[in-house]
């Protein structure tokens, strides 16, 4: 389901940022780029963050923990790795305002919901979202106002949730420029172990087999990535905290889905081995067809390597 | 072995590049904008690309057939599949000038030496060479000056191979922008496996097994790409032809590293089972470094999502 564009601004009263990495601080540059909340408030664990958020003037105040930071928010946002959200929550329910609505950002929808319902007190609203937008860069410096646009934001609420809270949320993501869709936080996990979590699990491992090789050089791998190994080595520089929680709270859709990319491999490899071009070849066309989709969704650039400037 | 930059120009008295796709074609607008060659004559097998480069004007000439391509030409330039390599080889032999040399761009050197070997006759010069570099996209439209510029061009010349010969491939592919190094065949050809080879595969393979998921559409595959999937539809959307054959062409060495990549990836689905999250993020953390020293080489962008527009 796509719901409609949002109408009135400011859409929230006063917004908590929990955690100022890479999608933290782009929801705070859309948002208040916007002018899309009455205030904003935002924090971190880490002391180092705590203060370049500062320098930055990333959110109207810069809270020095969780407790503060939560405290007379309307919607709180949690952008803390999956692995840290039942913590978090913990921490936050005591200092929650009655009526505020708790989202998140995470890529793993299941295990998310689970650990806030097991933590957040009654009359608190849950609505996880996960905008499916990043680059592999880290950190509060690497935040902008435009990720997000024309990405799609999934929401995934319990069944019994406030459409009032859901309706905030999904206004919000819009007019940060995603789009919006609501999905059961299940099947939420499957759609992702395949179009990201095992996509990131073989770009880090391709990368780890070329490294441990002893037969191949480090050097000669570095130097002559550019047949096509460069291109994995992008998502396999995301960040390892972030990536490590997401597989160990969606591992039984990932393992799935790994299964069935193993299975196709080995009926691969053994095409090689039996000399069968006829059905590498007819893999090899089918797989373009599915870029031109993506390109024409705009969900991916048309120009030659992406557009790497070749000058 | 890195060699010398070359110093007189032209290199090269006649040349004739069999072939006129994306490689190819970014030959003939390297050689003809450096003016690297006295003359430049092409062909192709397929009559509607013998049109279009006619067209576009690659060429000083446009022969209709090989046999008539290769006349007087001082260079050969083979940039057809690997699997052709043989096929135009004997097609050729009876109409090359004694003395002429013949090199190919193909992502393959133990089969094509020895295809080349098998059918040119005495007097003949062989020089294979694989320029690292290409878009995912074919034909002669696609083509570009400055494709190989910084990339590595590998010349893989025979124990006996002419010095001289040797020294005008190497000097062109230097002209044209490209660092040249010189190794044996079957080591390039494992060097290429887990740079270029097995990557390409698994990228095909995953496409592939997004499309035949029973529990996720198509449509979600596309719309969610951006989770990290569409950076695997780059190189899946490359020449199947040409695949098709480097992988039929490489088969030992694609076997090998394919065995070294499943056995890798069976591993961290078992940590990822077992809840060995330190297992993970050791390797999440080894793989971010090769990327920087793959950007400190100037073989890869730094800018985020491979510099990809985000307005």
């Amino acid at each position: 389901m796509v719901l409609d564009p949002p109408v009135a601004r400011p859409l929230v009263g006063r917004l908590a940022v929990i955690g100022i990495g890479l999608i933290g601080s782009s929801i705070l540059h859309a948002v208040r780029t916007r002018r899309l909340a009455g205030s904003t408030v935002a924090t971190d664990a880490a002391p180092e963050v705590l203060a370049r958020a500062k320098e930055l003037g990333l959110a109207d105040e810069i809270a020095p923990d969780v407790a503060a930071a939560v405290k007379d928010a309307d919607l709180v946002i949690l952008c803390v790795p999956v692995g840290a959200i039942g913590e978090v929550a913990a921490v936050i329910a005591p200092h929650l305002k009655p009526g505020a609505t708790v989202s998140d950002v995470g890529s793993v929808k299941g295990a998310v919901l689970a650990a806030l319902k097991a933590h957040l007190p009654e009359g608190v609203h849950i609505v996880p979202a996960h905008p499916v937008a990043g680059t592999e860069y880290s950190g509060p410096d690497a935040g902008f106002a435009t990720l997000f646009k024309n990405r799609w934001s999934i929401l995934t609420p319990p069944e019994d949730a406030d459409p009032e809270a859901v309706r905030m949320v999904s206004d919000l993501w819009a007019a940060m420029g995603a789009n919006v869709e609501v999905m059961a936080a299940d099947h939420h996990d499957l759609v992702l172990a395949i179009t990201s979590h095992v996509p990131h699990l073989i770009a880090y491992n391709i990368v780890g087999t070329a490294a441990d090789l002893e037969t191949v050089t480090q050097s000669e791998v570095i130097k002559y990535s550019a047949g096509g190994f460069r291109d994995f080595t992008r998502i396999a520089a995301s960040d390892p905290t972030m990536w490590r929680d997401i597989f160990l709270n969606n591992r039984e859709a990932v393992i799935e889905v790994l299964g069935r990319f193993t299975e196709d491999l080995i009926a691969l490899q053994r095409a090689i081995r039996w000399n069968e071009g006829d059905t590498l070849f007819e893999l090899f066309t089918r797989t373009r067809a599915i870029r031109r989709s993506i390109i024409e969704l705009g969900q991916e650039t048309a120009a030659p390597d992406f557009g790497r400037e070749h000058d």
